[in-house]
C-alpha cells in the first residue's frame, strides 16, 4: 500500500496526527497493535476522569477518543488494527516499506512512531490446549461485555478489569437493579488468591454479587485448557495445595495485563535514550529522515508525557513533514478564517459563493 | 498584592496557564487590557469557528474561552481587567514589581508573559470634547450591547464589528424578526464612505434595516463631541465636502479598529527578536530570571502561533516555575489518578475514605 504518511499508534497522540498531517493535505494511514483505536486512553482509563485536556474541564478516556474521531472524520483515515508493525526499512528511493504481523505491506514516504510506551500486549495465558481455542471463546481484555450473553463464563485474573468484567457478566441486561450487565448464564471468576484489586464500590458490589450466588469466585490458577473438535468444554485447574480440578464453562475472559511492549521499534536504528526515541523538539525529526515521533514515546529537553503535549508534538511534525513531503514550507493558515483548511475540513467556507 | 504569579494576558494562553500553575498549587493573578478575559479569541473570532483545538471538533472563540473559564474555575484566580501592566522591575529580593494603568500593584515571585501580539487596545477617537465624555457615553468595540437599549446611538466605523453593533441596536429586543437585538430608540451608522465591510448575510440585513429606516447611515467623519455638565448631546461632522453638521445622540460607539501593541515590554529588557521574547522552549523561560513567557509572543525554533501550541508551552512553563519557585523539580502527576491534584481541582478523589 502506497501512502504519503503511515502513522504507527492509534491512541491521542496518533489519532490527531493524522488530523494535524490532513489539514497540511497529507493523506495518512493508522495502524495499532490493539483492536480498536485510543491506545492507552481507552484501555486503561477509558471510563477515567482526565481533566487536563484545554478546553475540556472533564472527560473520560473513552469520551476523549470519540472526541477525537469526531474530529478527524473529514480526513477518512484508513485503520489497520489488531496488528503490529514488525519491520521497517528504507527502500532505495526513500520510502520506508514497513510490514505487519497481519501481512500488511506499507511503502510510505513518512512515518509518524506515535506509539506510547509501545504496543499494548495482553500478556497471554500459557498453559497447554489455549493455543487450539477458537477466538470467540477466548478473549483478552475485552472492552465490550456482549459476547459473553448466555455463556457459562469464566473471569481469569484479580485485578479491576478482572472484578469489573466479572460484575458485568454477572449482572442481568434485564434485571431491575444493573445496567450494562452481559447476562451470562453463569460467571465464575478466578484468581490466585482471594484478595481483587478494585476500588470500595466495585468491591462492595462483588461481595453483594458473591453472596446472591451470581458470581462464585474460584481461587486457583488455570494448568490446561480442554476443548473437543475446536469447543471449548472445561479449564483443569490448582487450587493451593496442589490440587487439580476441573470446571465447565464455555467461554474464558483473560485479564493478566497489559504489558506495553517498544518491540521492533527498539530494532530499527533510531536513536534511543533510556527506550525512547529521541527527537528534535522544532519538527519532532527522528535521527532518520522521514521518520517522525510524537507523544510518550519520544524524548527530548524538558518532555512531559501529557496527553495536551502530544497535539503540540503531532502539530509541529505535521508542519515539518509537509515540508519534507512537499519540498517548502508550510504556510501557517488558520482552521477560522482559511478556504484551504475548511475544504480539509469540509466544512462551509464563509466567502465561497 | 504579594502573588507567586502574575500572568500579562488573560487570552486562552493566560487562562490555561493559571490552570496548569493551579495543578503545580501556584496561585496567580491575571491581568489584561481588555474588559473581559479570552483575548483574542473572544475578540477578533468571538463568533467564528475554530476546528483544531484538540478533542473539540468545532467551537466558536467565545465557546472555547467559556471552557477554559469552566476549567480554571476551582482554580479562583483574581482578575485585574481593563489594565495594562506598565512598569516591570525586579525587587532586590528577586520579586517581579508589576504596575498597571490602573494603580494596581504587584510583587510577583514569577511572571508569566500571555500577552499574544501585545495588548489589544481599541483606536481612540481624537476629536474635541471626547475627554469630557462619561464612560457609559462612549463605548469602544463593545462586546455587548445592552446598555444601547432606549438609547439614541451612533456607530462609528464600517467594518464588520461596526456592522453588526448597528444591527444589534436597531434590533428591537422584542420584534418578531430578531434576538439578542438591544433595541436602540435611534440608531445612526457613520463611516467616511459608503462601503462596508462584513459577510454578505450582514451587508443584506443592514441594506434592509436601512430600507426600513432602523438604521440611518450618515457618510462623513466627526470632528467634535459635544456635551454639556457632562452630558453628551452631539456629534459634529463633516461630509465629503467638507461641510459640518450636528447629529443629536446619548451614545456613541466607536469602532475605528483594535491594534495589538507591544507596548512596554519591549522596554523591559527582555531578549526580543522580531518582537516576540525569546524563550527556551524545554521551560519556556525569557531571559531574566522568573520571566516565563506562552503563546504568540514567544519565539522559539519551530514556534507555530497556534492555541493548541500555546497551551503546551503554558504547561512547559508550569513545571519549569514550580521548580523555580518550590526549588524542586515537581513530580509528573495525572489528573486522573493523583489525589493531590484533585485537591487542587475540587473533585472526589476515589481512593478517599
Amino acid at each position: 500500500m502506497e501512502t504519503d504518511a503511515l502513522i504507527i499508534g492509534a491512541g491521542p497522540a496518533g489519532l490527531f496526527q493524522a488530523f494535524q498531517l490532513g489539514l497540511q493535505g497529507i493523506a495518512s494511514h493508522l495502524v495499532d497493535a490493539l483492536p480498536h483505536v485510543g491506545g492507552q486512553c481507552a484501555q486503561l482509563y477509558g471510563h477515567k476522569p482526565i481533566y487536563d485536556i484545554p478546553g475540556i474541564p472533564v472527560c473520560t478516556g473513552a469520551e476523549l477518543v470519540q472526541l477525537l474521531e469526531r474530529q478527524i472524520a473529514p480526513m477518512q483515515v484508513p485503520r489497520h488494527l489488531s496488528q503490529q508493525v514488525e519491520s521497517l526499512q528504507q527502500r532505495d528511493d526513500g520510502r520506508w516499506l514497513a510490514q505487519t504481523t497481519a501481512g500488511t505491506l506499507f511503502a510510505a514516504r513518512s512515518v509518524f512512531m506515535a506509539a506510547g510506551v509501545g504496543a499494548f500486549v495482553p500478556k497471554a495465558l500459557k498453559v497447554p490446549g489455549v493455543d487450539g481455542l477458537l477466538p470467540e471463546q477466548l478473549h483478552y481484555h475485552p472492552l465490550q461485555l456482549d459476547m459473553a450473553s448466555g455463556h457459562t463464563v469464566l473471569v481469569y485474573g484479580g485485578d479491576e478489569e478482572a472484578v469489573n468484567a466479572a460484575i458485568a457478566c454477572a449482572s442481568s441486561c434485564d434485571g431491575p437493579q444493573s445496567s450494562g450487565g452481559s447476562g451470562a448464564a453463569k460467571t465464575y471468576l478466578m484468581h490466585r488468591r482471594d484478595a481483587f484489586q478494585a476500588e470500595p464500590q466495585q468491591l462492595a458490589r462483588l461481595r453483594q454479587l458473591r453472596d446472591s450466588g451470581a458470581i462464585e469466585v474460584v481461587i486457583g490458577q488455570i494448568t490446561e485448557v480442554r476443548h473437543a473438535a475446536g469447543r471449548l468444554g472445561a479449564v483443569q485447574w490448582m487450587d493451593g495445595e496442589g490440587r487439580e480440578h476441573l470446571l465447565s464453562i464455555d467461554m474464558l475472559l483473560v485479564f493478566l495485563g497489559i504489558s506495553p511492549r517498544l518491540g521492533p521499534i527498539s530494532d530499527w536504528g533510531l536513536s534511543i535514550e533510556r527506550k525512547q526515541l529521541v527527537v528534535d523538539p522544532a519538527t519532532q525529526a527522528t535521527s532518520a529522515a522521514g521518520i517522525y515521533a510524537v507523544g510518550d514515546i519520544v524524548t527530548y529537553p524538558g518532555k512531559k508525557k501529557l496527553i495536551l503535549c502530544a497535539f503540540h508534538e503531532a502539530t509541529m511534525a505535521a508542519f515539518a513533514a509537509a515540508e519534507y513531503l512537499q519540498g517548502e514550507k508550510p504556510l501557517l493558515q488558520y482552521t477560522t478564517t482559511s478556504a484551504k483548511l475548511h475544504g480539509f475540513l469540509g466544512v462551509a467556507h464563509p466567502g465561497a459563493q
